[in-house]
C-alpha cells in the first residue's frame, strides 16, 4: 500500500466523520413491507411436504433423553427415528413466542428479536483471520477481542455475536469462557452462548448469572445460541443437549439446519425448503417440549453446492429464494426468523466477495429477517474472518438499515415550497428546505472516496479495501471499553480461573 | 498479475463452461411479484404533488415548436414556462403504450419492453475506458466495438445498448454513424439511437431504413433512445427535437430526468420523486402530442449528492426508494419502466464498486423494471467503461435473472421421493432426482473460483478482477460476427461514407 502524503492525511482528517456514533442508536426497525415471493397456496404445498417428511420418513434424534421425551409426547419412535404427527408438531411449535427481548448488560442495548425489530451480529466461527496486510493465519484471542471492540463501535451491529473467530491459542476446553468474558468486558451488547457441549453451555449460564444476577437471569433471555441440524434429518446429541440446557434456562436458541443445497438436501429449491423446514420445526418443537414458551429463532444457514466442484456457493438465486420462503413461513408460524449474512465463498476480499454478500443480505432484509448472523467480516465460506471486510460490510449494512426505515410523505417531505422557491434550472444546495434536512440526509459510506479521480490518483489510488484497513486501525486506536462493575468483573475472572483449573486442556 | 502455471491453465481449461450460450436465450422474464414499498395512499400523495408542480410552478420547454404545440393543446404557456392542467397531462400520458416490441435485426433477438419482460443494455456514455491492465485512457472506436462484441456474447444482455463508450478518436459529427454501424455489424441485438442532435437522430433513422427496409421501419420500433431532462424542470431544445424525430418515426424514447438528489431536486426523497415524476410525465405527454401512441419509457437516472463533497453517490437507500417508487408509479400509469444499472462512484473496480452496483440492480429487479441501462461495465460515476467489470456485472445479473424466473412447487420440485430415498444422514449427490435436475440446477459465476484455498494460492491468488480480465480476453478471441446481408452492409457503408463527406469534422 502506497504511503499517503501529509497533505492527503490532513485533508482526510477534516473530512472524516466525527467519532463513530456508538451510543444509543435506538432499535433497528424494518418499517417497510416484507417481500412475498410465493403464493399462500405454494406455502401450503411446501408446508404439507414438510409435514409428510416428518410423518412418513421421520427424523433422527440421536439422544436418549430426547427420544424418551418424544415418545412420551406421543410421537412414533423406532430406534432413533422419530415420526411426528403434524398436530403434535404444530401444537408444540405454537408454544414458541413470536418475539423475545434479548438483553444486553447495558439495558439500552437490548434488542427485540421478532416482528419488525432486527438484530445484527458479525462473523461467526472462523478458524482463520485475514489481517490488515492480507495475511491468512489462525485466529487468536487477541483477534477475537479486536472483533468484539469493532462490533461494539459499529452502530450497524446491535449484537456482539458469538464465536467471532476461533481463538485457537486458547485450549478448546477453555475457549468458551474467554470468549464470553471478552464479549462482557469489551462490549455491552447482547452476546451468544457456547454450544460445543452442554457443560460449556452451563459455564456460559454461570457467567451470565454473575453478570446479570440469578433472579434476573431466571426471568430474562440474555443469550441466544446457534444450534445446527445435521442435514438431512439428524439432530445429534450435542446439539440436543445444548438446546436442553438453554431452553430449560429460558435462554434462546437459533434452531438452524445447515443447508448445502444439492448435497445434503434435494437439488430443487422447493425440495430443499421442505426438508429444512421439517428439520427446523422438529428442533423447535423439541425445545418447546423441554420448556413450553422457550424462545427460539427459526431459520437456516444456507449455501448452494456447485455441481462442478462440490464447493459451497453463496448469494445464489436459490439461497435468495430460500430466504424469501423462510420469511413467509416464519410469519405463518409466528416465529422470529434468522437469515442473511454478508456471506461469500470468495478467497479474497474482492468484488465477488462484495457481490455475493449483498446478493445474500439485501434479500434477507426484504424477507423480513430478525436475527442476522455473519453480518460483517465473513469471508471464504466462513473459514476466514476479515477485518477489512468487516468495515466494508457494515457500510453496506447501514444502507440497508436506512432503506428498511421507510419513507415519509408529509408536506414537508413532498417539498412543494422548495421546488417553488428554486424553480426551473435552479439548484437546491442552499435552499431553506435543504438546510433543514441536510444533517440527517443521506449516509456516506466511510469506505467510499468522494473526491475527484485526480485527487484520488495523487493520494495513491487506494481501493476500498485499503481504506477499510485504515479505518480498522483508527477504530481500534479510538476504542474505549464501556464501564463494567468491578465486583462483577472480579467475579467473572475468578470463575474463569477456577473453571480453567478444573477443566483439562484437552487440546490446543 | 502472476503468470499461471501450465498445470493451472489446463485444469481450468477442463473446468471452463462450454462456449458462452449466446444463442437464443429466450425472453428474460420477471415471473415473481414486484415489491411494493409504499401504500396506494402515499402514491396518491406523490402523484398529487407532481400535478401541483406542473400546474402551479410549471416546467420549461425551451423550444419554440414544443411551446406552440403545448399552447395549441391547451396548456398555459408564458415565455418558455408551460403550466399543464392535470387532465390534459394525464390524457396525453394515457396515449402511451404500456409495452412495445423492440426489434433486433435478428427477429429472435427482439425484446418486449413492458409488463413482465426485461431488457438489459450495458454501460452508456463513458469518455474513458479501463483497460485489462487497469489503465484509464480515452475510449476509442476499437473499444466501442469490443464492448459491442462482449455484449453480443453475453446471454445476460439482450440489448446491444447505445453509446457504450465515447469513441473519441472519431470526430463528434461522425461518431453516431460509426456507433450505429458497429451495433449492426458486430451484433444482432436491438440497439439505441443517437441523441446529440435531431440531424444525427435522422442519420440513425436512415441507417435503420437501410437495415430493416422503409416499410418495416414505418410500422415497427427498432430503436430506443435516451433523452434526459435537465433537472430541475427544464426540457431543452436538443432533447425536445430528438424526441420529435424519434416519436414521429414511431421509435421509442426513454424520457429520463437526470437526478442528483439534493442538488437538482429537493433533498427529501418524496420531494425528489415528485419532481422527477413531473419532469418525466411532461416529457412523455409531449411525445404523445408529437405522435399519439409513440412508444416511451418512464424512469430516471438516479444519484444522491454527498452533502460533504458534492460528489454523486450510487446504491444509496434513497436511490433504492426512488426505484421502488418509480416501479409502483409506472404500473399505475401503465408505462414501461427504465431503472437500475450496475452503477457506482468507485474509481477502481473494487468491492465498493460491486456493492454499489448491486445495491442498485437488485432493488431494480424487484421494483419491476423493464429497460435496464448501465447493466454491465459502468464505473466511476459513468466516466469509465470497465472491461473487467463488464464480466463481473453480467455474472451477478445472471443471478438476478434466475431469481426473477421464480420457483416451481410441483411434486417433482417438492422431492418427497428423493428425501425418502436418501433418508436421514444420507447425501443427495448421486440420487436419481439430482441426476434429473443437475444440468439446469444452479448457476456458477464464471468469475468465481470454486477450488480450495490451497489450489487458489498455488495458482497465484488471483482475485475476481484478474479472472474477469482473463475471461474478457478469451471472449474476444472466441468472438465471431453474426451474418449480415452483404448488400445491406454495403448500403450502410456507402451511407456512412457519403454522410461523413457531407458533415464537417467539427471537433475531435
Amino acid at each position: 500500500m502506497a504511503r499517503r502524503s501529509k497533505r492527503a492525511r490532513s485533508r482526510r482528517g477534516t473530512e472524516r466523520l466525527s467519532a463513530p456514533a456508538i451510543m444509543m442508536p435506538g432499535p433497528i426497525i424494518r418499517d417497510i413491507p416484507t417481500y412475498e415471493l410465493v403464493s399462500e397456496h405454494q406455502l401450503d404445498a411446501v408446508h404439507a411436504a414438510s409435514m409428510r417428511i416428518l410423518e412418513d420418513i421421520g427424523i433422527e434424534f440421536r439422544d436418549a433423553m430426547a427420544l424418551a421425551t418424544w415418545r412420551e409426547a406421543g410421537a412414533d419412535v423406532i430406534g432413533s427415528r422419530v415420526r411426528i404427527p403434524r398436530e403434535l408438531l404444530m401444537n408444540k411449535v405454537a408454544l414458541a413466542p413470536s418475539s423475545y427481548r434479548y438483553h444486553g448488560r447495558n439495558p439500552h442495548r437490548s434488542v427485540d428479536i421478532g416482528g419488525r425489530s432486527m438484530g445484527f451480529a458479525p462473523v461467526y466461527g472462523s478458524p482463520y483471520v485475514r489481517t490488515l496486510d492480507g495475511e491468512r493465519r489462525y485466529a487468536t484471542l487477541a483477534d477475537f477481542e479486536a472483533f468484539v471492540k469493532l462490533t461494539y463501535l459499529s452502530p450497524a451491529l446491535n449484537m456482539s455475536g458469538g464465536t467471532l473467530c476461533e481463538p485457537v491459542d486458547v485450549p478448546v476446553a477453555h475457549r468458551h469462557m474467554d470468549m464470553i468474558y471478552s464479549h462482557i468486558r469489551y462490549s455491552d451488547k447482547p452476546f451468544m452462548g457456547g454450544v460445543t457441549s452442554p457443560e460449556r453451555a452451563e459455564d456460559c449460564l454461570a457467567m451470565c448469572r454473575i453478570l446479570f444476577g440469578g433472579a434476573f437471569l431466571a426471568k430474562n433471555t440474555v443469550m441466544t445460541s446457534l444450534v445446527n441440524c445435521n442435514s438431512p434429518l439428524v439432530w445429534d446429541e450435542t446439539m440436543l443437549s445444548v438446546i436442553r440446557v438453554y431452553a430449560e434456562a429460558n435462554q434462546a436458541c437459533i434452531i438452524s439446519p445447515f443447508i448445502m443445497q444439492g448435497a445434503n438436501t434435494p437439488i430443487t429449491t422447493a425440495g430443499a425448503y421442505a426438508q429444512l423446514n421439517a428439520e427446523a420445526l422438529a428442533g423447535i418443537a423439541y425445545a418447546q417440549l423441554v420448556r413450553p414458551g422457550a424462545p427460539v429463532v427459526y431459520g437456516a444457514t444456507l449455501s448452494t453446492v456447485s455441481m462442478k466442484t462440490g464447493a459451497p456457493m453463496y448469494g445464489t438465486s436459490e439461497t435468495q429464494q430460500l430466504m424469501f420462503l423462510t420469511g413467509q413461513m416464519a410469519r405463518r408460524y409466528k416465529l422470529p426468523m434468522r437469515t442473511g449474512g454478508m456471506r461469500t465463498g470468495s478467497k479474497s476480499t474482492d468484488s465477488l466477495a462484495a457481490s455475493e454478500s449483498l446478493q445474500t443480505m439485501l434479500p434477507a432484509i426484504l424477507a423480513g429477517g430478525n436475527f442476522f448472523l455473519h453480518s460483517a467480516g465473513w469471508l471464504e465460506s466462513g473459514l476466514s474472518a476479515c477485518f477489512a471486510k468487516f468495515m466494508l460490510d457494515t457500510d453496506q449494512l447501514t444502507v440497508l438499515q436506512r432503506l428498511a426505515r421507510g419513507m415519509q410523505f408529509e408536506a414537508e417531505d413532498l417539498a412543494f415550497e422548495a421546488a417553488n422557491e428554486v424553480g426551473p434550472a435552479g439548484h437546491f444546495l442552499g435552499c431553506e428546505h435543504t438546510l433543514r434536512h441536510y444533517s440527517t440526509a443521506f449516509f456516506t459510506p466511510e469506505t467510499a472516496d468522494l473526491g475527484t479521480y485526480e485527487q484520488w490518483s495523487e493520494e495513491g489510488s487506494q481501493d476500498a479495501l485499503a481504506r477499510a484497513s485504515t479505518l480498522v486501525t483508527q477504530r481500534l486506536a479510538d476504542y474505549e471499553a464501556p464501564p463494567l462493575n468491578e465486583a462483577i468483573d472480579e467475579g467473572l475472572r475468578d470463575f474463569v480461573t477456577r473453571r480453567k483449573r478444573e477443566l483439562p486442556m484437552d487440546s490446543l
